[in-house]
């Protein structure tokens, strides 16, 4: 990004107001204005301008940035901590342990006595159907109590690391990746997306990517395509949103149920595993019942409706039928890779190398995606906070 | 805290002289002067202030903070994080295994190796009486001696972060608290203090906590009662400070068998479980003949004993005894709470739920009370070092 | 040090050209200049220089350096974070579990993933012959690859903490620990120096010491003695780095098989275990090929070999034969001493206790070690960043 850009960009985000965000948290996208998701992917885009003009953004002279992680992390964790340290907050991860859910006023305790100096908190909790988005309010709601009582000098912001609704810091990286490849979000407009499922042979992967990605890129006039095998449905309310917002954008969403069919003259695919709701529904249950045999029952079950459908891969054939063949391939890594991370896996291990790059290039955007989300909660003009660093002229590196 | 609180507490402190702090440890309350713990406390207010006026404290460019917890810790660990980071030095845990008593040698070469760029060590080492405390001496005559061979080019600080002793995080914390909701530490003169045993399900707290409150309370002029059934008692020598202090501050320490008579008229009551010392005793000596066996039938009796008071319960009964029915319900989280974190506990559900806030309020003065600790280690004149940074005007957040 | 010094240095550095280490890792001392070396002790004495002048070396506004342990450690890490902490980076730890070998496409997914805002990337990985340098290059052609695709804003340095080939940042401590001690690397012309096996009661002691001893400290004339018992024998081609420096340098390069002969007149001594190269290369395969029982037969072989030469003790007769009975004793720390961490080991206790002080100094070059090889792979004019640094008069400590 040279600096013409970088000044159009502060000019562009200097006309929209996000005031809005400031003392917000980002849970889920749907929650947001189009006005703020707008001043997101600007922000996004300037953070990025600035640290390639080696233009320091440490807005923060100190402050803490609390990390939970109730799920395995490493790109989330670095790049959570990555856009912290580039803001100048430092991480403090808390370690509660995977496997407990923890509830009421436990949760109330916890969140106050992490908060007394964090301005972020990123959670990550995306296991149990119904428990990850729900706990994440939660804690949201104890540290604006603990702020209103005078127990916490300032309100955390809450960024949802991943949910078991939405993904708002891999969906938004990927829709900025789809905006300054295809020009501009004007350009999304028309172009098919095929978000579509894709076999793996392992288990239980997260709903929270494909329902993010219908409930984000359905706001852009996009024709949204969502394919899986039947018994692979998605939240139901969350295709609801994604009705709703193709109805509002001018863009359409449909549901198909074959590979071949959502690849035909997509402009993007995005092919990735992912478990039926309603078993997950039930996996919910059968662990807060402790019923370890019933989990175990449930795996194999799954494993076995995965088996048949090994087909459901982005080989070279389908990569063909999309737009001249050249369609975008997207994932948020990491991929199961046929003959490379298993036999058989959601991708073609010669299309997976040819859009290595690219691939590369999505991920990149989440550390700013989140330092964007952490400053726009937290100052209300962002244009001329970020005009403020560029004229202040200090370097990152001296 | 307005400005002209701030200024005050600034002048308050320019007039105390801690200059003594300066290359000190803080390791017991009872090892520090009058004038050294009035600092601390004017210290962590001015901290406060500052914070709250978004003034940074950074008076660490870069500098390491490295701690040692040898037990497990989400609330301390987290205050000591806080504190480090307000000043601008950042957390290096070191993680030694929980179970190892380590000596001698050792123990010098791994303080001198961790400390080359450590401006302070914080250790939390609690579980045998005796060898807590006495690994924190170790310590700091290891570091010491190795800034005076020219090992290290500083000397850390030591922050006694709990030890089998002492509490001084949190004791110093909870009078800071005291002395707010009271309008300064005068008005602690003659006002009853209960620090009463409590029954918990669980086995072998630590005494440290009541150890530390009736070590440093009985010096603010104070009616000092402690409360616990028949074979509760707490290390003798530790008595001898209270009988002492109270002596010396013209307050009183009384010991009493009796929750009831404990919280008669008391203005403060602090109602906490905590295991025999001669068990403890018992336990350290099993614990380093590795007698397995030994160390089981000793958690059995002690659940026993427990077992045969569970009648003190801080329950609303109780508290409508203290003076007025009002009086201040302290503990330092987290509790046992009746018919929410266990069966039967420490203390009555709707009581601990009254006193939600103002718990957490005295809890969010730890990380206050870590920096001032720190700083008064390091800054001869705090007062002139504070208002430096207030004069400044650098802010916390841009 | 004091500022006429400091002042020299950063003269003597500045007539060194170390630019070609702009952009580069630091993976073995042999890969380096003799200029770059220069510029290497130059830079840490400096760095120490300003540290104690208190002078803040934050040439880092924000950044991230990563660090990978594939092996504990307490030490290197300690001196990795001090060493970043000093530059102004945050260290972010990835933690891929310590059994896995991973390869190819995962490694340079991984390193890409890590290093959006990394300016350095830290690796330990001594445990498998054949591995660990093997992996360092796989990670820094993978980030070397990212940046010139646009992946990466800028090329994280990769510095080795330890590899099975050499351990750079232990024996350029060491080296500088000598260069100061005999007040200059001119005074290690014609000094004899053993680099002895010695017995130690465990098992598969990493080669990169005694490797990266031979390695380097032949190359400023010195007379070098390699002495281990027959069957010890270190990885043939660095024997022949070892020789082809002395040659170049005019200093020697022998191999004994005797303690008694390599300690006589040394003016340094180094006795260290370590594992015979050959059975290392045995160990790789076995693990390789997951053979437990083989892994476990080795193990015994290995101790009962190790078990035939307890004779090999740095003991006082030994250090009695040294230059004038006071040669300097050097180790990279933890010691087996003999009487203390095992009945039988490395060094008698006596020898060790003597040489505390020293020794301990020996590992306090490391931080600063560290730091330069960081900071010259990012300034192309360190003389003139450090002479910046100086002049700019921002404390460390306010």
């Amino acid at each position: 990004m040279d600096m013409k850009q970088l000044q159009d960009n502060l000019a562009r985000l200097g006309a929209v107001d996000a005031s809005s965000m400031v003392g917000d948290d980002f849970l889920l996208t749907w929650e947001k204005s189009d006005a703020e998701l707008d001043a997101t992917f600007l922000t996004a885009d300037i953070l990025r301008g600035l640290r390639e003009a080696n233009v320091s953004s440490r807005l923060f002279d100190s402050g803490l940035a609390v990390s939970l992680f109730r799920d395995n992390s490493t790109r989330t964790r670095f790049s959570f901590a990555s856009a912290c340290n580039l803001l100048g907050l430092e991480v403090q991860d808390l370690d509660e342990g995977k496997s407990q859910i923890a509830h009421g006023e436990t949760v109330r305790e916890t969140a106050n006595m992490i908060s007394f100096m964090a301005d972020v908190i990123g959670i990550r909790d995306d296991l149990y159907i119904g428990r990850g988005n729900a706990y994440m309010r939660e804690v949201s709601r104890a540290v604006a109590a603990g702020h209103h009582d005078g127990v916490l000098e300032q309100r955390p912001t809450l960024v949802n690391l991943q949910c078991d609704i939405d993904h708002p810091t891999q969906t938004m990286s990927d829709t900025l990746h789809l905006i300054n490849h295809f020009g501009g979000a004007e350009n999304l407009k028309g172009r098919k997306i095929a978000m579509t499922w894709a076999y793996s042979p392992s288990y239980g992967k997260p709903l929270s990517v494909p329902q993010g990605v219908i409930g984000l890129m359905t706001r852009f006039g996009a024709d949204v395509v969502l394919a899986h095998p039947p018994g692979y449905e998605v939240m139901p309310e969350v295709e609801e949103v994604a009705r709703s917002n193709a109805s509002r954008s001018g863009g359409r969403f449909t549901r198909v149920e074959s590979m071949a069919e959502a690849f035909a003259d997509a402009d993007v695919v995005y092919p990735k595993s992912w478990a039926p709701f309603a078993a997950m529904e039930k996996r919910t249950a059968l662990f807060e019942e402790g019923d370890t045999n019933g989990l175990r029952a449930l795996e194999g079950e799954l494993l076995e409706q995965n088996a048949r459908h090994t087909d459901w891969e982005a080989d070279e054939e389908l990569m063909s039928r999309t737009r001249d063949g050249a369609g975008l391939y997207l994932h948020c890594l990491p991929a199961d890779i046929s003959g490379v991370s298993c036999d058989k896996g959601e991708v073609a291990d010669s299309v997976f190398d040819r859009y290595r790059v690219p691939l590369y290039k999505q991920a990149s955007y989440k550390p700013y995606i989140i330092a964007a989300m952490i400053l726009l909660a937290k100052f209300a003009d962002p244009a001329a906070t970020l005009a403020g660093l560029l004229d202040s002229g200090q370097k990152r590196v001296r």
